[in-house]
Order: C-alpha cells, then sequence, then structure tokens
C-alpha cells in the first residue's frame, strides 16, 4: 500500500512560452519503453512477486524502495508535460461561447501530439513520443533475481539515453529541468543495480560506467542536484519499511569515488504550481469559476474551512494546519 | 509523491490447491480495461494533470485520494493471482538439476496463461485474461471535470461487473477472499463519483445503485468488510493532504442508507506472506538459500541485523524496531 | 446511409449443448483478418472513398452493394456465437442470489474466450479466435480500383478458407449452418471480385476456381442454397440504388457454367430468435421480468400496444402491423 | 440485416482548399475511441447480443435504431475527409506520365497522415488523428442493460467533447459543417440514452446536460439543424422495424424544454457529391477514362442505360427512373 | 545481402505423436519478445545501422556475424514446430471430399493456438506463446555500441530462461531437441557480447554466467553439441566477410575454462525432412498430387530433370549434381 | 541457414542534405504491411511452412528463392534511410561535451520519426511511415499454394504501389535511387508469382500488368536497371540450391514481350558505405576514435591485421585478402 503526499520531488519552472511539439517529444520519457511509467511498473511487479523474499530481503527493499521513488518520476514527468501546454490555447477570460466558435485550437493543428488537445485537457497520456500508449509488454519480471537486475540495469541504460536526448532535443526549461534532475536521480538507480549484481555475483560492473558516456557535470541543469548530493543518496520512501538498502547500495560512486549514501526518509519535495484552466478545451470546464463557487459552498457545508486547504505553490491557500515538516514527522516514526 | 508501506490491504489465505486456470481468469482484475491497472492509473492521471485544482479542491482530493487506495488494489491482486499460482509446479527439495530434466512444467502444459511459466515465475502480469497487456489507452483524462467523473462511475461499474464475473468463475480461497474485498471497496468508490457528479450537478444519480444489481448482502465473502463498516468509509491515504474528501464523500449509502463516512487515516493493512521460491521457474533462482546467504553477509557488513528485519506474515523475522502502530503514527501528524 | 430491417438471413438452428470452445472458434469469422467485420469494413470504405465514381459505376454498384450484404453477414456470425453460448451457465429460476454465491461460471473456467463471459453477457465480441481485437488495419482501400478489386478476390479467398477450417472444426449445428451459408454466398462475391477484374483487364480468371479446392457441392449445409440458386445470385440491397450490378456480374459460374443472376432485391430474411437471457452473467439483468414489467408500462404510456411489437421467430410477440411482405415491398420502389 | 441507399445524411461543401492536417485531425471522429466507428459498432453489437429483447423491447429498438443511423455517421465522417483531401495533390490533366515524375506528393511530405496518400488514394482510413487503427476494444457490450445505457451515455459524452475539439481546431468547411451536425444529432443519442436509463431506474439525469458544457445554440454550423428542429427527432432507420422508440425517447428536451419528438422514418438524406479522380495517388487509376470507357461499354452489353444511372451531387447522370420520394416510399409500408 | 542454402542447423526427430498444445507454447520462442526472431531482427538491424563500422569492424563483424546464425535458429524453431503439428488432423489418402464433412479438426478445437489450424496449413507462426504477433518494438538498436552490446547480453540472458522453461514444459523429442541445441548456441552468443562489453570497457562479466544458472552439462539433449564443442565456437556464416571475429571472441569460457574457438566457415547442416502434406487444412492443397503432376511436367519443359532436385532429409530426390561439400566450397574461397 | 556476404544489392548516392520527413515516408517500405519486412518474412514462413515440397519442388524453390532476395531489400531500404539521417544533426568535431548542452536535436523536433533520434542513433526502425511497429500479422502463411501465391501477387502489387507514391513524395536521391531499383525488382516478383499462379491453374494473369500502372520506362531512376535486364531476371541466391526457378519463371515479360531469365547466381552487388557517426545520438559512441583505438588492440592482438579488414565502400580499409570475385566463386560450385 501506499500513503500519498501532494508534494512533487522538484521545482519546476512556472508556464512560459507553450510548446507542444517539445511536450510531444517528452511524452518518451513518460511512457515509452524507457519511460518512467516502465521503471514505475517493472520495479513494482517485481517487487509484488518477489517470492523467497526475506531470504533475499536486502534486493527485495531495494526494487521495492526504488519503484516507490518511481511513482515521483512519472509524476514529475507529468507535471512538465502540463507546464509545457499551459498557454498553447487562448484563454477566454471567460467567454467560453466566443472561444468555441473561434477557432481556439486553429494554432495546435498538425502540432505536436493531437491527443494533448482533442482527447486531453492540455495534460500528459500515458503514451510516448509517437503517440503509441504504455503497454504492459514493457514489463519484465522473471522471478530470476540476476536475471531480473541485469534487466533493470539495462533498462535504466536505456532510460539515461532518452533522458539525454529529450534534453538535447526540448529547450523548453520545463523540460530542462525535469531532465537535469532525471539525468541524476536515474543514475543513481543504475548504480543501485549495478551494484546489486555485483554483490550477488562478484562481477565488477564499475568499470561500465558512465554509459551510455553522459557528461553530466558538464549540463548545467544537473549542477544543483549534484550539488546537492543526490547523485551519491537513495532515500528510503516509507515511513517504517525497506531499512535494508544500505546492505547492497554501498561503496564509491564509479564516476566520482565519493561514497553512496542511504538517506533514512524521504525527500521533502515542494507543493506543485496549481496549473490555471484551459477553457477552450473545457479543463476543468468552461466555466470553472462556477467549480469553485459549489466546491466552497460543499466545503462549508461539511464542515472544512471556507478556502482550500490544500498547499500549491502559486496559490494563496491556507496552510495545512496540519502538515508537520516532512523531516520531522519521518523522524518520528 | 509516494510512501510506501510494505503491508497489504487485507489477509488473503495462504497458498493451497494451485489453480493455474482461476489465475488466468483473475487476471482480467488486473490488466483488464477495468482492471485496478485502470481505476489506479486512470485516477492517478486525472489527479495529474488537475487544472485548476485549488478552485475545485473537494474533487481533486477525492480523485487523488481515490487513485492512491488504488495502488492497493492492484498489489492485492498480484498478491492473489501470486498465491494461486505457488505450487504450480513441483518443488526441488534443493535439486535443481533434476527439476529440469524432469518436465517440471509439463502438468501446465496448455493451462492458463502460458507466461505464467514461461515469461515470469509463477507471478502477476500486466495482462488481462486473456494474455493482451494493459495500455495506456485505458486511461480518460480528459481534463473537464463533470465529464471525467461521469467516466470514474461507468468504470467502477464496468469493473464491479468484471469483480462479480470473475467471483463466479474462480472459487480458489484467495480469488473468493479478493472479489469479495474488492466488490466492498469499489462499490465505495461508485458511490463516491456519483456524488461527486451530485453534488456538480443536482442529478440524483443513487436511484442507479446497486448497478449491476449485485447482491453483496448475499456474497459471504463480503460481510467481514461490511460488518466492519467498509462499504461506508473512504479512507485518506495521506499523512497530510487531501483533506476535503468530507466535502463530497457524505450523505446516505444509496442502498443502506446508512451514513457515508470519511476516515481520516489509512487502514493499517496486514504483512503480506513470503511466498516460497518455486525454483523450477528460476523464481527467486534455482539455489535460493545461495541468496539468502549473500543476504545475510551484507546485512552483517553494512552494520544492520544478521536477521531480515522485513516483517511478513509467515517468516520468523525480527519484528521491525521502528515500526510504530500505524494509527498512532498517523494521528500523530 | 441505411435502413436497418430487424432480419436475418438466414435461419439457424436453435440453442442446443452450448459449445463455448466452438464459439471461440467461430470468432475467426467475426474478427479475425478474414472475417465478415473485415469484409463489411472493406468494401464500406472503399465504396465511401470511391473517387470518379459515375465513371466507374458498375464497380462502384458491385462494391457498395456487396458491403451492404456483408452487414447481414457479420450479424450472421453474431447470431451463432450468441446461440453457441446460450445454455453455458446455469439458469438461476429466478434466483439470482443463489446463482451468484454458487460459481455459476466455474463450468467455462479455462474453456473458449474468457471474454465470452467475464466482458460480455455470453455474446459475440469483434475479436478473432485468440480473442484478439479486430483492427482497423485490416482495411485496404488504396483508392486504385483495379487493386482494390485484386485485394477483393484475395481477401474472399482466404475467407472460404476460414469458413471452411471452422467447418471441419465446429461441430455446433449453428457453426456448420452458419458455415454452409457463409461459403456459399462468400462464393458469390468471390466470382463477383474476379468477374470484375475480367471485365477491366481481359484477364481470365475464372479458370483459379474453386480456390481453395471446396467441394461445396458435398457439403451438406450448402446444399439448401445451392438448390435455391443462392450460389448464382447478387442481390440488390437497395431500395433504389446500385442498379448496374449486372454490367459486371454476369457470364457463367465457373465452376457450374450456369448462369450468373441479379436478383432486384434483398433476400426476405427471417426474424431472429429471441435467445434467453443469461442471468448469470447479468444479460440483460439479473431480474429480467422486472425489465418486461417497466417496459410494458412505458409502451402503454407512449401510446403503443401493450405487447411488443417487435417480431422474433421464437415469441409471442405480436406481429407487426405494418410489415408488408419484403418481396413486395421492395417491388413498389 | 440492412438496405443501402447512396445518399448521406446532409449536404457538405464541395472540396475546397485542400487541408490534410485538417483531414488528420478529423480521423479522431472516425477512429478514434469515441469517434462514429465505435458508436456505430457498440450499439450494433449490443443490439446484435441483446438477450430477451422481447421483454425490453422499447430499450432493444433504441439501441437498434440509434445503430443504424450511426452508420450515417461514420459515412459524413469519411465524406469530409474525402472532401478535405480533394486537390492536396496536383491534376494529370491526363498526363499521368509526368506526374509520376514530378514529385506531385512533395509537397504533403510531413503532413497530416501519411497513409492518407500512401495506403489510400486521399481517402478516409479507419484510423484515429493519430494514425492508429480503430479496434474491436472499443466496443462494450456487458449485456447488462443498464450497464451498456450508462456506457453510451458516457460513449456520447466522450464524443461530443471530441467534435467540439475538432470544430475548434479545423477550420476548413467540410470539417465545420461536419461537426455542426454531428454535435446536434450526438446531443440527441446522448439525451435518448440519458431518458431510457431514467425510465429503468428513475435517476434524474437530465440535470446533467449540457455535458460537456457546449453551447451549441451559439455555434453557427449547429443552427440549420437545430432549426429544422433535428435536435428534438429521433428518426426511425427502417422500413418496418423499431417501432417502439416512442415508449422510451420522450418527454422534455433537458435543455430547452422542447418535446422531444419521433419521427416514423428516415430522413432522405442528399445524394453525394462525385469527388474527382486524383490520378497522382491512382484513385481510381492514372488513367480514369479508361475505366470510364470500359464502364460504357459493359452497361449497354447488359441491356442498361449508356450513362451512368446512379445519382450524384454534382453528376450529369440520368435520374435513377425508380427512385420514389423517400418520404411516400417509407409511408408506404 | 545473403545467400540461402537448404539446409537446417541440425537433424531434427521425424514427426511422431502430435503435440498442438506444446506446438503452442514452442512459439515463444519464435515469436517472443525473447524468441529467435527478436535475436536475428535486433541484430540485423544493429548491424544495418551500425556507424563507423570500419573504426569497430571487431564489434560490427560479430553482431553482423551472429545475426546470420540465428536466421538459422528461427528456421529451426519453425522446423520444430511443423514437426509437431504433424499429424494432428486426420489423412484423407486421397479423399479429401469425405475429410471435409467429417470434421478433421474437431480433435483440436480448444487446443493449442487456433491459428495453427484456422489461418496457418499446420504451420508455424510469428507469433508467441499466447498468440500475440511478434512486433518490432522488440528490436532495439539505439546505434551506442555499449549500450546495444549491454541491450544483447540481457537478450541473450532472458531467450536462455525461456528456452529452459520451453524445455521443461514440452516433452516433444522436437522440441527437446531444439532446445537442447538452442541453450548450446545461445550460451555461445551470450558469452560472446559479454566478451565483447569487457573488451570496450574492461569491466569483468565472466562472472555473471552462467546466467540463469542453468546445468547444461546436465540437460541430455545438450550434450550432443557440447561434446561437439558447440559451446565454444562462433561459426562464420559468410563466404569472405566478418573476418574480425576472433579479436572479440576468445579466452576462456567462463564456466569450462575451455579456450572460445572461431571456426571459419560455416556448419554445414543437414537437409531438412519434406513434412507431409496435411490435406485437412489445405497444405499445400486438397489434391497435392495434381501439384505434383504439373511441376514434373514444368521441370521436364525447362529441361530440367524429371525428379525434383533438390535435397530432403527423407525423400528419394536425385542428388543435387551441383553440391560440393560444404566444407570445402567454403574453403575455396 | 544463410551465409551473409557485407555488401548491398545496388550503390546508393551518399549522404547529402538530410531529409528526415523522408525518411519517415521511406519507413513504410520497410516496416509497413507491404514493405520489405512484409515481404522477406511472408516468404521465409512459407518457404519454412512449405509441406510436400518435393512433389512442389518449383514452387517451393521460387518462393524460398525470392524470400532470400527479400532480405537484401530490407537492408537496401535500411540503408537508404540511414543515409538520409546523416547529418541530420550536427557533427562534434570531439567536443561532444558541447554538443550535449546545447540543444543539437533542437532541429529536428517535431520533424519525422522522433524515434530515429530519441530511440535509435539516426537509424531505420522497423517502423511504418506512421512510427507503428511491424507486425507477426502481416505475415500470410496459409499453407495452400494456389493461395499463398495469390496472396504474394496481391502483396507485390501493393507495395508496387507503395513504393511509386514513396518516390513521388520524397525527392532525396537515396529514396529515389531506391525505389527506382525496388520498382524493378518487385515488378519481377510480381510477374513470378503471376507465372506460378498460371502454371499451376491456367489461368492467364499477364493481361493484368502492369498492376498498378506504373510506367517504369519513364522513371529516370528505373532506367539503369531496365538497361542491365534486371527486370527480366531472377537470380538465384544460394551456393547450390533453389535450381527449379526456372521451371515456373519462364515466358515473355507481359509488359514488354522480351524472355524471362533465371540467372544462376546472386548479383554481386557493392560494399556498403561506412555512415559516419553521429554522436549527437552517440552512435557508435560520443567518442568513436576511442572504440578504433580499442579495435585496432584487439585486433593486433588476435593475430589480425593492424588494418580494418572490411570493405566499405568510401574507407580506406585493406582490401579483403581472401575475397574471389563473387561470380567465379558462384561459378565454381
Amino acid at each position: 500500500m501506499i500513503l500519498r503526499f501532494d508534494r512533487i520531488a522538484m521545482e519546476l519552472p512556472p508556464p512560459s512560452d507553450p510548446d507542444p511539439a517539445g511536450a510531444a517529444a517528452v511524452q518518451e520519457l513518460m511512457g515509452g519503453r524507457f519511460g518512467e511509467m516502465s521503471t514505475f511498473m517493472n520495479y513494482t511487479f517485481q517487487s509484488w512477486n518477489f517470492r523467497g523474499r526475506q531470504g533475499a530481503r536486502p534486493f527485495y527493499d531495494l526494487v521495492a524502495n526504488i519503484a516507490a521513488e518511481e511513482f515521483g518520476h512519472v509524476e514529475l514527468v507529468a507535471t512538465a508535460i502540463n507546464t509545457m501546454l499551459t498557454g498553447a490555447t487562448p484563454d477566454s477570460n471567460g467567454r467560453r461561447t466566443e472561444l468555441a466558435t473561434k477557432s481556439p485550437l486553429a494554432d495546435v493543428k498538425g502540432l505536436g501530439n493531437p491527443h494533448h488537445f482533442l482527447a486531453g485537457g492540455q495534460g500528459a497520456l500515458p503514451q510516448n513520443s509517437q503517440g503509441r500508449p504504455w503497454t504492459g509488454d514493457y514489463v519484465f519480471a522473471s522471478g530470476d533475481l540476476v536475471e531480473d537486475l541485469t534487466h533493470n540495469f539495462f533498462l535504466e541504460t536505456g532510460a539515461r539515453n532518452n533522458k539525454l536526448k529529450v534534453y538535447e532535443m526540448v529547450e523548453h526549461p520545463a523540460a530542462r529541468a525535469l531532465t537535469g534532475y532525471l539525468l541524476v536521480r536515474g543514475g543513481v538507480h543504475q548504480v543501485a543495480y549495478a551494484r546489486a549484481l555485483e554483490n550477488l555475483t562478484g562481477a565488477d560492473l564499475m568499470k561500465l560506467f558512465p554509459t551510455p558516456r553522459i557528461p553530466t557535470e558538464k549540463i548545467p541543469e544537473c549542477q544543483p542536484h549534484i550539488e546537492r548530493g543526490d547523485h551519491l543518496r537513495l532515500y528510503r520512501f516509507s515511513p517504517d519499511d525497506y531499512q535494508e538498502l544500505a546492505a547492497v547500495f554501498n561503496g564509491p560512486h564509479p564516476e566520482t569515488e565519493e561514497e553512496l549514501v542511504v538517506v533514512d526518509e524521504a525527500p521533502e519535495g515542494v507543493p506543485p504550481r496549481d496549473l490555471p484552466p484551459q477553457p477552450a478545451v473545457f479543463a476543468p470546464d468552461y466555466g470553472p469559476e462556477e467549480i469553485a463557487a459549489i466546491a466552497a459552498k460543499l466545503r462549508v457545508r461539511a464542515g472544512l474551512s471556507k478556502e482550500p486547504t490544500g498547499e500549491v505553490a502559486n496559490g494563496k491557500a491556507k496552510a495545512s494546519p496540519r502538515r508537520a515538516p516532512r523531516k520531522k514527522a519521518a523522524a518520528k516514526h
């Protein structure tokens, strides 16, 4: 089971010039064979299907815990796509009727993934850069631990390739921030799986790094994360479980020789932005203010505050009265 | 982002007579159009893509929170399938070599989903009852709130149909326990989406219930959950967020007239069973005890306990020193 | 546009011993690459996309008209499958509740196409014999007349192969009656496309017949149709249009030397059977009699007769007051 | 079975500036999950698989009859796409040879759906706006009447969303005329299914309208149809059958309060345009005039008129000698 | 380009008891993600797309040459499946007519892959064990040499897992002989790719072997090939090219410490059996002897021998007058 | 089995102005339903599955031999695509690091098939012009000889249509040279299958030619091949086998009346170009010169020459010491 918290892994830039063609490319990191849905689902299924997990606990914990982090990566890709699509259709200033009759989508005809507009509300899709859906065939879970780890190492390798190429193709700030972050975090997972294989077989896989030979140390958007030490850290994404990570994830980083570190809690994250309505595509409606009025009324009727309680990066919401600092909360357990 | 905890939503029966044909049927609840991967992914994408969420906060919270519960449902389906497949191949008593040369899979030739054995280690697959993979095309996220809720109500309706039919088809205790639970919990989600639509539009949808006309009150495996009140409760699956559920989820249950209730924390769950290795399919290896020896060594080297720290239902694991009772932990926040 | 009339092309036997495995095989004639959805959709798209159709009118009329007949063939395959599935689950005698709790689908676990029971109500699916869905990729419409006709000749050739093989595999009377009929009618279409190619190019294709070398004259279920002359006739499925069929469909039949004939109206067909509810799969509900009561009330409220007006083969329905004999009606135009 | 008549549901504008990118977008209404192939096939399969149909006759008639209208909608989408593609390649004035060697398709490289040109003859495809084929997985036919109607209501809701978005994206007159018409007719079907649900369960669904909140009364291309009253009418698409529509389709329209009406015959429709050959893509050939000469000869040989007998909007065809006014013809039955 | 020679890689047992369910399982080795179509196509595409191949010649030669061997593996899988299906339908002794009317396929209804009978002539299909088609999505060709080799090592690992599992499931002699051979040859390719990675990066991958931990030395059907030394040899499948294999493929075998060897020619292979007609499925016709008569006549008319010139294992064919012993022929170049 | 030789069927122009959109269109000839993967795989499977092949030897030889030529056609399409993509990303002059941070793929965002850059190394994909993968469903192998030949004739017909349309769409010299060649060779195969059908049935199919009515004699890029006589020749692609081609492939060419000819060896072909690295996409690496250094060292260590031994069109490679002129080598057998 999971607990969800309404924060994203890192701060993404706010919407700026919309980039539908770029958003279509970033979909590769969402629904492609090596996208984040694949990493999330591969490790999740492997953990669910893990037999004899007590005997292999450090490996089980590793796979199950990385799976949990990957959820946040899929979320981040979705957020970046949503950010890039924001503003691609004109706002109505509340005059939805005019909108509909004035071809608000004419400018995006033939541009990017048509489903971003025709099927969705300028939102992320479980599809790749060609508009083909993610499929369960991308999941590999043989049950054989060494084989699954070999797969995972390969999967992370392919994923890093994709990430850099999207970085090279898309200059939108949200895409750049996204790929800079994912390159660093994906690199950690790649090392983790290689280390797991080494620990099981004795084969020295550290010499394969970096693979592909991506110079993350030269990519500006990777730097904040490297400086923070995030290229060395595996976070524990659980209130109480997956405590044996350090049995596998340890030793020197294959590129920098710095020591790998297990952090005994999840990162704090940041509240996401509340992305503005796009009434031309009915998201969330042609008259969002009516929904807001209904919501306020319902809240009051239920004895809740009149203002929304959820925290967003760009809203004026009443801060959640109950949120304790993430770090402390985790420490308390 | 999520925190994962290593517990499943309810206790499932231990492995008994294996049922590969039944496991193939249960896959419909995993990777079918109306399976739990679909509910999980639909609500998750809708929450990620939710625009103007502050204005529509009670509805955002509802969708995002149900998404979190659905993860646990996918997990439960996987666990049931794994349980049903356990024992379908002979054990080797450590004599793997003989196994391989003695046709340990001959008995399952032509039986059930061949990928359970040829591709996986007698484990769950992201496929439906026909062996076809789950696909991103099953996700609907139009961005239009009323339309998404209409979809979700329909999705839960179709899902209930599937659940009862699997119940009718598969008599294995794990399948029965699973479907009994999912019928009750899915019913809650169906009510929740109908209530959301009512609150937004004024249409009285409660008269549609039950739909399909499933007499859950007569199904034995539903009773423990109904008696516990789980047909009335929406749990909050977050340490701090999604606090506006009660603004939408309230009023009388359409079938029993009892009051709907929001529970301000996630259910405790139970530790999963550690399902035994199936060496005929290399899960987790042909010599699981060697992995265990390596794991023990790694644990000690890392300064962890010699015994596995994870809690399982059927193991002799050292109890996690850090786990606080779930309820209290949540209350502390 | 179409007018639909509530009759099927030939009388099929009533439900007898159910045959789920046979029904799964017959699905090849529904949703397979060479199934009736394919013939229907291929010719329909070719007719919609036909450019310069006035200049090529006899050929346009041929393709458009055969398309209309194919609808009836898809319908007939559906009816056969529904017939074969009837009775595969136990009847409840109105005690639905007991049904659900007594594993009414246990007997069909692992038998045939699971979607016949889990996804549908013991009804036909747009899938092939492997449970894979029909896809638009089966449609060929190049716009090049000679090429499309070449395709159509090949398509009918492959379809005949499939039909005989299903005949050879499935002994259920409904499947036999179905394939006997389709072999004869498909043969006519195959001849029609070959004649069209001959008329356009001068190539003598009649020597290819029969292809595959199916001895329809020896297959008992083909005989009634051959005796009636249906192996020679192309019916005109339109009130007024497609009048140039005879410009293409003429000359001696390649196997029997009898003259090919255009019939200037559609066949009468027969009313379909009203197949009984299958409450174990909720078709049409767990309490069909309640629906009937509502329907009767609605009919009266709307000023219609108290009894159902539709004609079915096995019901006591009031005969439609308005139906004129099909033949005369057509003749009147 | 069906009778086909060679008319389309409404007059579409003639070819003007070709719009391959727009045509690619309009494909969503053809082969998308919510396109017209889906509505046609969903209702058709539901009607074929309808069990106990005499007892539920008004509902059976409704579904079966709407299915018949949907055929005309698929046809109309095809016609619009064909119209939009006309002229996208240069004409040859009979000099095909030169054409081929002069890159007549160079201008459409990278523009729209490549299959419009490489696979087809500038004709409609059974694909969506991403070039992915329609699939049988889009068909839902559970056999459970309430559930199928719930699905159908949702399907029409999603379809309306798609239609408006295509309207907003594509300014080509054929696309606008198409979507204006489909929005009105689709709205009628949406109301019909909601009414059916209300009649079966008592739930008041009319308050959900309009959903999505499309202001059809402000869309110019909807007006002719609204003025004619087509937003209130359900036509009966059968010579004699489906007479119980009025038992379900009645009461006030949810948006205008006008009374819903059943029209006891199909609309007359209009003859389609004969779209011109596009020799650069071999449609219908590189020398269409040769085909015409052959056709004329064949007609004469068969004792038919020398001129084509079929009626088209833009041809000089001899009017069909047999066509009676549609209205009268229907009335006669 | 290729030259094809009409021999298969090893002698397979003759048809014995047919095993349709087993043949369906063996399809995993044909059209599965890790089947031989995948290995063949992966390496072939990687070789075609290889940039800067002169600089990386030993690696290019390795990939291109293994691709050539894989063609023979796909062929062998096809041959095994065909062998296993032979006899699954009754022979007609020339009385085809009776056959068709006597349900010759009734015994295989619901058994194995229905397409073996309905779509094919009891022949191999480009599908996996679930009847799903092989797809180009199984090809990975990133262009990055290290990454492609990492993939190939993983692919061979997964392929070995599949091979052993098919071995464990299917006892038919043809399946056993096939998998015994493929386990040995696939093991060579796995070592080859690991060695290539080692040579490029210095990482010691030999310690990963065997992976999965298959004891090929205990599997009887592997022994003839091991005894012949085929677990150590890489053959050169080209008249003149791919001469740099030895630069990569060398050193001790990771399991036996024996030296790896490059053989400078292709293995001789053996002539395939001429599998008998299966007239119930029209393969190659319902009257094969008529085809034979035509063939004989055509041969004579063309000045060829009256008897067939091709060599088969079980025929009385005139030996090809031109065939030189394979070894010498190769040596001559 | 096959022998592979490192030559391509004809000389293609060197890389010039890159054309990603054109390359995306050419993919139709690779992975489309009528692309070269389809012709290759169709004939290959038909030959593997051929039952009673001794009796039908001339036909078996024909199908098996054409299959072998088709491999070379797939290869040629791949080569053309690779040529067209070369240069689409900027070269780094060895400064990879800068490359990555300077958006080297920005210019191809939204252009052509994104997988050419994101998934591959500017290399060919097993996909069609829409970016959808080739699938085993494109293979037809019924086992019925006449039916398979009918299919093959149709397949070649559709393939010629596609080839001309790609010719018409893409002006890049590599695409033009490719399609000019394939039109001529495909035409030969089309004639071959028509002749085979004629020889089996007596039907005169020659009158269908040309179909589609492509005036190859007017297409400049076809002329070199026609002048060489390649429109009349069937080459034998085997050292010793498939000697009965002439029994089927004979008589006058349907368009020119010239005599068809069997050539008793494979064409010589030409060495392919060594296409330059594209470091922006890591093909074959970010530092290709390091790979070259390793390769040189490995070669020497293995006792091979210091320089690469493979022959390429544009390299300075040491000529292979062993290559005998292809013609002579073949003659020797």
